[in-house]
């Protein structure tokens, strides 16, 4: 098992990579937050909160790098670990553009749309910080991941479906252009948040099945 | 050779592959038909069966996973062959969700570049069908996978085409601009679909050069 | 250390990607100059010019996959140089998409902040040459490649700012939905070069952070 051969030797990457999990799942309860502001300042305060875990995570990034050059570990567990840390990254990097988004582009009212989005973004979550998880546990099941990445990829086609839902009601209730496309770019961010936290998943999947 | 080395021991992943192969061709075949449609239950029913084609996508892949995991091979081809399988998936998906977006946003017309762009899917997934095969041939040659990936290279390129010149043609041709962004964002995703298919045609590229 | 293991047998992998990484640095340098144009022909010559180089970098490319089919070298190794090449040509993929883009769209007018993003474009390619020679030295240091890793990632996200920028202006400046539509499609392009260019920024690392 791949955590379990390594664990006894080097502890240090499941903490690491567990913090990147916490980090996804509060992020994705602050973008929540962000979706439901009804005015430009609240928008810029929850930005700058959700900037500053963006960074929080940029450190520990940086952590798992280095700890990565100290440890002796094979060269594919290597490679794993940082192709999973990586990831990681793109999905805060992802609900940060869009809050950057939100509170840039101001738009007069946000879908109702990009609150169902941010909710489905939070059950992903869900099934990130139990995937992770999943490296860890000494006699961890196919089963569970498996079961996670069904859970993760349901929820990817139900944030395509709120995104194409949302562009069939666009042009019934917004007839102002730049309002169209301005809420068009916040929930196309969105959906490519709940695209990667699938990516995630498949992933630590791979990781499973590779060293299975 | 990769599959020349695991078909002795384990032949279930080549046709395995070789049938999502078959549904991406089938699933091309479909959308042909679908960019045609001219009323609304007909592009119902078109996605509905394109829906159901995806839906045996997902049985197929599930079967490679858990063969996956009750196979005896080494790490390196378990992960190729699981990264093989989860890209063929996505152009699957991509097509489905291209589908879904006729089906849903109901178009007034569905341009003409759509069928062009359907049709050079259909050729792309001829040489994913023919590249797939190179992974059983007993003396495959790196002559011929390199001839599918330039032919799925060129196909992109002119999936490229196809879209620039359809944004080109879009003004001049609708004024709606709620018909210009449903066109739009359905074409796209049909140029995804070829892109993505390009990418497939890449890893069983890597795949035959890593065990060449 | 990578490139350090293969020199001795076999030197011909370094200097051919240093070629591709120059011919990012100079395709960089003439998007540019297009961005500056202000009429048709001069936009359709530049266009001209930067096909020309992607070319010459999918001649490098075919060059780079026959050597790794005729090279005794791991499978691993292999496959990384296989994986790096593809995703620099994915960035002169991206540079001349936009290029043409600009060429056939024939834009009233190209925004500035085009211009902005095509000097960040060429800022990152700098750093994808550095990092592209750290490949060859002989004692490497660990530090250099996560410096310049940071910066294409600094890069990368003053490219998205540059892009929200540009977004949150375009509503002002311009009422003509296809001119907003048309430029929005150059910019995106452009963009996307950014990402692209980090992506291979952490594919070195990748590769050196596993043969550390």
């Amino acid at each position: 098992m791949f955590f379990n051969r390594l664990l006894p030797k080097e502890p240090k990457f499941f903490p690491l990579l567990q913090k990147v999990a916490n980090v996804i799942y509060e992020i994705s309860d602050l973008i929540i937050e962000c979706v439901q502001t009804h005015d430009h300042s609240s928008a810029m305060e929850c930005f700058r909160r959700i900037k500053e875990m963006e960074r929080e995570a940029d450190v520990l990034s940086t952590r798992i790098f280095d700890a990565l050059n100290k440890t002796f570990i094979t060269p594919f567990d290597r490679e794993d670990i940082d192709h999973l840390a990586t990831r990681m990254d793109d999905v805060i990097d992802n609900i940060n553009s869009c809050a950057k988004r939100i509170a840039l582009y101001n738009p007069k009212r946000i879908p109702e749309a990009a609150l169902d989005m941010a909710h489905n973004l939070k059950d992903s979550a869900v099934y990130i910080v139990k995937a992770v998880e999943e490296l860890n546990i000494l006699k961890h099941s196919q089963e569970n991941i498996k079961k996670y990445c069904d859970e993760l990829h349901n929820l990817e086609n139900k944030g395509d479906d709120i995104y194409e839902n949302f562009i069939v009601n666009l042009f019934e209730k917004e007839t102002d252009v730049a309002e169209i496309i301005k809420t068009k770019e916040i929930m196309y961010e969105l959906e490519k948040a709940t695209d990667t936290m699938e990516h995630v998943g498949k992933i630590i999947k791979t990781i499973i099945v590779k060293y299975a």
